[in-house]
C-alpha cells in the first residue's frame, strides 16, 4: 500500500503537471493570437517584441538561414512591406508540446492578402521553438516552407491541406 | 544565510539539471548518428525503427503533410530508392534544445549521394522534435525545406550555408 503522504504528493505531482501543461498551452495560443494581430497591422516592432535576440530562423524564402533578431527583422519588414493591407494568418493541424521552459509548436498556416492589388493567399507549413524568459514566451526558432517538385525544380505554392 | 541542506539540495539540482542536459545532448547525437548510419545503408526498417507511430512531417517533397509512421515510411523508401549508393549527410550548424522528455533540434544538412549516375548535392534546413519513450528517443516530427524564390516560383536547391 502507497503511504497516504506519499499518494498526496504524487496527485499534487500529477496535477501540478497537467496544470503546468495547460498553462503552456493557454501562454501558447495567447502568444499565436498576438504574432496573428501584429502580422495583421504589418507592425514590425509588435512582431519582433514576440523574439529573443538569438532566434534562428528558416524562411520561406532565401537565405538557407537567418541568425540573431535584426536579421530576421528585415525579413519580416520585407514580408509585411509587400502587402498593401491587413494579412490574415489562419492556423490549422496545430500541435503544441509542452518542455518545461520551451515549447515546441508545428502547424499548417494560410497567409491571405493582397499584394499590388492582387489577392494573394499560400498554405505553409510552420515550426517554431518559444523559450520563456522571465515570465515572457520568446519565439527562438521559426521554420516555415513549401514542398519543392525536385523534377521540375518548383516551389510548390499551391497547396492545400 | 542559506541553511545548509538547502544549499546541498540547490547544488544537487543544479548538477542534475546540468547532467540531464548532458545526457540528452549525447543521446541525441547518439540518435543522429544512428539515422545518418541508416540513411546511409538506405535501410528503411533501420530509419524507421527511430520514428514514433504518431510522427508528423513536413518533408522537402509534397505533400504538405505526412500523418503517420506507415506514410511517412512510404516518402522514405522514394528517397532512398532515388539513390545508386550510399546517401551522405553532413549535419552544420546543429542546435539541440532539451525540454525534459521531449528535445528539439535543428540545423543545416548537406545530402550527398549518386542518382541514375548523376552525383547529387544539397543542403536542407531541417527541424525536429523527439519524444523519449520507455527509455528510448524517437522522432515524432521533422520539417525538411529549401527556400522558394516567390519571384520565379523556383525551389533554391543550390544554396549554401
Amino acid at each position: 500500500m502507497i503511504p497516504r503522504l506519499l499518494a498526496f504528493a504524487l496527485v499534487l505531482t500529477v496535477q501540478c503537471t497537467i496544470h503546468a501543461a495547460d498553462t503552456t498551452d493557454s501562454e501558447v495560443r495567447q502568444w499565436l493570437n498576438n504574432w496573428q494581430k501584429a502580422v495583421s497591422a504589418r507592425n514590425v516592432d509588435a512582431i519582433m517584441a514576440l523574439y529573443g535576440q538569438d532566434v534562428i530562423a528558416y524562411d520561406l524564402v532565401r537565405p538557407l538561414q537567418y541568425v540573431g533578431k535584426d536579421a530576421y527583422r528585415k525579413d519580416y519588414e520585407e514580408f509585411v512591406g509587400q502587402y498593401d493591407g491587413p494579412i490574415v494568418v489562419e492556423i490549422r493541424d496545430l500541435h503544441i508540446i509542452p518542455g518545461g521552459d520551451v515549447v515546441f509548436l508545428y502547424g499548417m498556416q494560410r497567409i491571405s492578402g493582397s499584394i499590388k492589388g492582387q489577392k494573394t493567399d499560400m498554405w505553409v507549413r510552420l515550426s517554431s521553438v518559444l523559450r520563456k524568459t522571465n515570465g515572457t514566451w520568446l519565439d527562438v526558432h521559426d521554420h516555415v516552407s513549401v514542398p519543392a517538385d525536385l523534377e521540375t525544380g518548383k516551389a510548390l505554392l499551391d497547396l492545400k491541406p
